[in-house]
């Protein structure tokens, strides 16, 4: 999509093209598990799009198209998620409890915005053409974020039924084959990392700047379920020398002692999926990982995590390819052959803090809010995960969740000193 | 239905009427409705509809209808509410987290208990009959309870919602006229309260048993809004000589100015109602007060609550009628004429903690826990509400909740000594 | 003191030996120990010191005394408890913060208190004497029933220190023999109870009323250790049916599996005590059990607690002796011989909430705070303790505390329907 | 201290004299001030004499002194602060209810440790000569920084004592007169930071290494009390484009509106200090302000914090000078000329996250778990406060605090792009 997007002729296109996407992703689901809402981090299905939808109203439509009306006044502070600039939204926590505007509703708002938006995207004449189309660029790559959190969500509301649902009624098949990582090696000195070209990317992946490096290496691929069942089994739940001491505390308090979402059965684990309960496969990375389970089993390996730039660095020189959510495989597989995989199957904790680049500027506006208003206490993931579009992700793209976050797509890549 | 219910060959007929009742209650709703969970006390219209049918499952069929085969055995855990006996059930406050089994697959559930209970209950040679005519009269008499449940948790689900959704659409009309209260005086000396007769009651309201009263004097009716409003002004919200301890410490965190789902706006007061935001109309009786409240007004208007026994004594003098739910006005409404009024519109907090009498004797088995466990810390309230079944009240009706408890249609009757 | 106490010629006697026998107490705490609250529920014992001055101070001082001048102005918010007409008092979970005053300057207060208090009541021509005179009586019951606190707060919070520190140095000797315990019968009828005759007693024991009562018996002895460690063994803590559904939901997260202050070690138990650790001893009645754990137990015996208004009955007709405070020996030994034992060692948990009696009477003004309002979600103890003063408990005195509470001495008498 | 503490032969001198300057910092105190602990994140007084004496006890005396016996075996547990390896400590929350040992007590195991450690310094001929001599440097810059946090402490816990007690009762003297900060510059390019040189440094100030800094501009002095009051005025607390999230969230749940220990009376500010209440002075750099608030006023200045390497990068021409703990006037009082202050008065927020320089290595065994394990959601902090030792801070110190943190001595620091 970054490329096409930023032609203007076929906008028009692409929007028709991720809005309906958004559509596809909920063909599997009931009209009950719209709105479900599992935990204040996650979003009830229906909130994801309605609020999509809402972005281009508020960001788009009221701003710029002529004579427009508001589907709904209530909408605008209902669907806000958190754009003080625009009001601030409805209670976060509470979103589950919305069981009206219906799923009927909701679908109504999105048709009503879409064509609205389509006819504003058809007047080339307009004055403010340039801004609509960036805003609308912007618009379409939020839906895309929304598509994956969409997933992830709903798997984490499935996964507290006991009746265990699946999203996905079809088979779950694993590549088979664990293959052994490699290292890439990377010299000190100077190097460049942030976002160039011209196609979109968010505020926070600019300006591309200079960094001084040390020699590093880097994996060729993320830990695999095997490895990290190695950790575990080697006592790296108990042993306090490897944690930070945040994540020592949160793990006694938790009771954690194997990814998210795994249970034990005997002597084997299950995992909850897309699919419903699976086996976890050795040999597909390890998936649904903290930051601090992340850098405890680095420390246990004997390596550490990189450093952001280090992962662009060595990132942008492999073109974008892997399991994404293009390939209709809803769960990390494993690299299929013994190519260097940077992109899809987990999102990388990187040992980097989210913080702004040197030089860095806001959008003005609420746009604003978008990127630069989160930037502490949350660690930046590299990479995209099998929930990502494959038009989405690119070697600059920067995720960030909270250090404790388990329900994303998260896994573990290796790095080490030269 | 006292009455009714225990005489065998209508039987089946109140189970039908009953049943019934229940999805009549749910015709106004969306499917989006049955799902939401708006607090941990309250439930999702969707997990009341499939715990009632449990109960006949559970209490009835699995014990002792022959070759019967489950629904669906998770449904033994998932819909069981509190009953430890049978393995207790799947975590309160996550209950609306459950989008599958589906509306339509709980309506299933439904009809196939219907079916089977029907099938058991024609069959009047069985060895058990009379065990099971109880227990099915005692399922019917607990699926009205959630009948009014039902209601209260809609109304609370649809007060956090900022459309503030009607789930009635047809216009409420309340009585005009604020009879004034009259006074019943009682002599000192010993009284009887407690169930007797043949009738369907709970083991809580036994044995009926002797108690020494000193002489009082009790209302003719509830406190009406417009006496209420009246304690607002005069700084009652505001006067900790008027609270209890606890009470005081509630309403200062909780910033409790008035009674639940009250709002002002400029000088009056709109509230929440099943007929969407309503003014609060002078003569119809407060609700959705908590025992607090009750007792801090009663020591503002130099009065005190009664005790259960107190009310009882007066009460079972006079016949039941009111505005109970047969009548389909379901909001409090105040008394149409000066007749004394103790059942109907709102349940009537009393000054007495929720204990055992005097030889009161626990059911055995798994109805033990129906009602025994919950003598602690939660206090009386008699006379049903505007939502109560008109053949689910009597006299001797013990309901009780916690004493801040505010969500349920709570009254206020004053009493006195004499 | 009840008898002596309403004699206005000893009165200076009484005020001059109750205020000497709290330093008494205090003699065996190094300085630091004044300071530390270790639960909101408990307070610091120079809080105890000064709150009881400051009650003189406040209620009888500040109203009375012509030209008294208060000690520090900044007292009266600091040490007042809850009296909301006086202002309010200083945030009750803090009183462990605060340093200064020193504990000499308490000391300092203490004096100055005493010698104003004694200037006062020399003074027999004050017109307001007879007001004095109650109040002051008042005020050294309420510094009575702080002595008995400051010595529960004072071993909770040794209790938090692993050094375990003892209060007492000496030896604890139990007496040994467990008496078997007997019955005591009552028939049906009409009882009379709460405070007669014209010594001192606290509001909440009026008026004297009648109660129709049925036929029971009452144990002559508490539970013993032993009784309760057969419960124990018996599976008493992981038996559902057992316990109150609150209950039952606390014991699971705080995992209660013996009393408070228990430790097992191997297959005995150690408890905390004023002398240290010490071994649990057969024979002495079970302590530091909650409401909850008393109504298990007595379920699990096929027995029931008795109710505030049986005990009464029962205990009236027996002369207060014991093993109160008087006799040095500060934990429950049990009794000494085969006579009925109705006061020290333990409270005794009853089956009563704590409610207003019929015809109850509130004080006015500020001491109307003293007792009324704490009249919700409480449960009624009887009996007093091993801390109890011998002149402060009678027949018809009621403590009160929350069914959960477990650092009290608390402990647990049997009855049962005839 | 750093050049005089890796000289051998003053070693026993150094360890004298900084064991000795933790107890001229307790002379004004009283024994209750010892043990009170006002909130989780501090200790008491107490705590911090005894834990520094630990930190000498467990890592050098029961390591290396021949025929050493532990002064108490509970202490090594008591006062262990969070050294898992060495088994854990104490409930950090709960260290404020330890009255024994006594503060007598606590003095004479200082004692103990001072005489047994100037024993084992005196053995020039022990066989570990050069790894005690570096544990016991490591120990007193240990002691150093207790000392700031103990008067740190001590302060929080006078600020809730309604007394609002004075540490000092000398009268504080405030500079006046408020220099007009100006800006130093530096030019693109690759910058050394990092520790150099042989003077004890910390593990986390290594190793030295290269950035790539873009140019930017440095403010010569922190900001002011007036220009923060310009900050307030101009609504900086209701203005939610100006905060982070994080910020914004727990500014609204904690009604932040001016600094920590601020209080508005009419128009003008007072603040708790060490020497009591007092006016907050103009000129005096802002202090108290957490980072959420640094990094709000920067953007409402239109600047931005420096990061913790171009603070450096600009210190490390600078010597070490200013108001720091030496001087005796422990409050932030501003420069008395024009000259560049980079140290004292108050920690300075950098923009940077406490993350591991390149090339980091932990120390090995227990000492390994004093600065690695830390570096997760915290903020690096420059400079030095007015609590600071001149010996203790230099320009590659570190200091490190979650991103709300208040009541350590932090302020502000501006930079900017070039």
């Amino acid at each position: 999509m970054n490329n096409m997007l930023h032609k203007t002729p076929s906008l028009l296109n692409d929007f028709s093209r991720v809005r309906n996407q958004t559509d596809i992703l909920c063909a599997p689901l009931e009209t009950e598990d719209y709105g479900v809402q599992s935990m204040p981090d996650a979003s009830p299905v229906k909130w994801h799009l309605a609020h999509t939808s809402w972005f281009f109203e508020e960001m788009i439509l009221k701003p710029f198209a002529k004579e427009y009306e508001a589907f709904d006044d209530a909408f605008s502070h209902l669907f806000n998620s958190y754009y003080e600039s625009l009001g601030g939204g409805f209670t976060r926590a509470e979103r589950g409890l919305i069981s009206r505007p219906t799923v009927k509703g909701v679908y109504d708002y999105r048709k009503y915005i879409n064509d609205a938006m389509s006819l504003l995207l058809s007047d080339h004449t307009h004055p403010e053409n340039e801004e609509i189309i960036q805003r609308t660029i912007l618009g379409l790559n939020h839906e895309q974020q929304h598509q994956e959190l969409l997933l992830t969500d709903i798997k984490h509301a499935f996964s507290k039924n006991p009746l265990k649902p699946a999203y996905k009624s079809t088979p779950l098949e694993i590549h088979v084959g664990d293959i052994k990582a490699g290292w890439l090696s990377f010299d000190e000195g100077i190097h460049e990392t942030g976002n160039e070209g011209s196609a979109f990317s968010y505020d926070n992946e600019h300006p591309r700047h200079k960094s001084y490096l040390t020699g590093f290496c880097i994996a060729t691929r993320p830990v695999s379920n095997a490895e990290f069942i190695s950790f575990i089994e080697d006592g790296g739940y108990e042993n306090a020398d490897l944690w930070l001491s945040d994540a020592w505390a949160l793990l006694k308090t938790e009771n954690w002692c194997h990814p998210f979402y795994w249970e034990k059965e005997d002597k084997d684990y299950q995992n909850m999926t897309l699919y419903g309960m699976q086996p976890v496969h050795p040999s597909a990375p390890v998936c649904h990982v903290s930051f601090y389970e992340a850098a405890a089993y680095a420390r246990w390996a004997g390596k550490r995590l990189p450093t952001e730039t280090e992962w662009e660095v060595a990132a942008q020189q492999t073109p974008v390819s892997g399991n994404l959510v293009d390939s209709g495989i809803l769960a990390p597989t494993g690299i299929p052959n013994d190519s260097h995989q940077f992109y899809g199957d987990v999102w990388e904790w990187t040992s980097s803090p989210y913080t702004e680049y040197p030089g860095y500027q806001r959008l003005s506006g609420p746009l604003g809010e978008y990127n630069g208003k989160f930037m502490s206490s949350q660690m930046v993931l590299r990479g995209g995960s099998c929930l990502t579009p494959k038009d989405h992700i690119r070697p600059s793209y920067r995720n960030f969740f909270p250090p404790h976050t388990r329900w994303q797509y998260s896994g573990i890549r290796l790095a080490e000193d030269l």
